[in-house]
């Protein structure tokens, strides 16, 4: 039983790469950096975006928002004058919980590709699936929300192993916690050593300029 | 594409509530209440168990541990001196991000039904997935902190609508957080109305003395 299980999960996952590679090179033949956006829910992915989208200068930024339900996210994000393109997955049975390469690659032709450089897909906030899918970006950003605790990498360790970026937010509720921020960043190098991270805050927008420049830096 | 993509997934939940019944039978006929426990990674599932189950009186309880990886939280519960026992997804692909019937089926010989009289089933912290997948229990409690925004029975409807209980958790921290408790309170009577909740504090221990009632009635 379990045997079986593992095999059709494999199948899954091999088409989901063969329809990556195609979005892949749709991406790069229109010359658009991909970000994979990827959380817990509520570590703050969209206010994150809010702040860092604000003023990419000449960078022009879409955004493909994943989202069991509604356009909560979106509407947020549609006030900075960007294309914002969602998807929900809820058609599924009770909602997929992450984005899968198919599930982007249906929506791609509501997004402008000719007319954005960088395309952020936000994903569903879950800290399992959307670290085992390739949606065919170029790098993977992780939020981690210091609420959270600090055995995070050890507990989702896929999600923490496969991004070039962790974001870790809401540090000014850290003096209002019991967390071990050094506890966290030794869980972190336990599972991705050295990886890129940043102390930032959403709420403040403490740290947020390296995020937003970091951005700036993928896109070009 | 995609109704074969639901017809596969609606078979797989109509396994799963066969199994899930089976489950109940055995649960019901040792005259164990199970308590299927869900939430966001790190919205305080574990916290809130070592809170109440300190002392539930002549209540004899077990605890089934759901993790992609490792066993910290059963660690951690297992200094309470209850039966617990963990399930590790990870031998699926790169981990199942909930527990479905036949996972808590197959760990049911570990668990001694005979020697408790409520067993919670800590689910893996999922907002999507573990509602889709009932493991046979009585009833569904989630935890939802203050720190995750007040938007999160929007997005996650099916999680919020199909449990008995919401724990809101972390309201140590509403005076450092731009959180509407009103607004959040809305949301949660709009997809689940006059649902029973908690606002309490694993870090303070503020109002959980409901929570620990609340199993206790639940166990008789």
């Amino acid at each position: 039983m379990h045997r079986t299980r593992v095999k059709v999960s494999e199948g899954v996952l091999d088409a989901n790469e063969t329809i990556a590679r195609d979005n892949r090179d749709d991406f790069e033949r229109h010359g658009v950096t991909v970000i994979n956006l990827m959380s817990a829910p509520g570590a703050g992915k969209t206010s994150l975006l809010e702040r860092a989208l604000e003023d990419l200068g000449d960078v022009r930024v879409g955004v493909l928002e994943g989202d069991v339900q509604g356009t909560l996210d979106a509407d947020r994000l549609a006030s900075l004058h960007l294309p914002v393109t969602q998807i929900n997955t809820d058609p599924g049975f009770g909602g997929e919980c992450h984005l899968d390469a198919n599930m982007v690659r249906s929506a791609l032709p509501e997004v402008p590709l000719d007319e954005v450089d960088l395309l952020v897909i936000e994903n569903v906030g879950n800290l399992v699936c959307p670290a085992e899918f390739s949606v065919g970006e170029d790098s993977r950003v992780m939020v981690c929300s210091v609420a959270e605790g600090e055995d995070k990498p050890l507990k989702y360790p896929l999600m923490f192993r496969t991004c070039s970026l962790v974001l870790v937010n809401k540090i000014d509720l850290l003096p209002h916690l019991d967390y071990d921020l050094d506890l966290f960043l030794r869980n972190l190098d336990a599972v991705h050593p050295d990886v890129e991270r940043m102390l930032v805050s959403a709420r403040t927008g403490e740290g947020t300029e390296a995020w937003r420049k970091w951005l700036l830096r993928a896109a070009g």
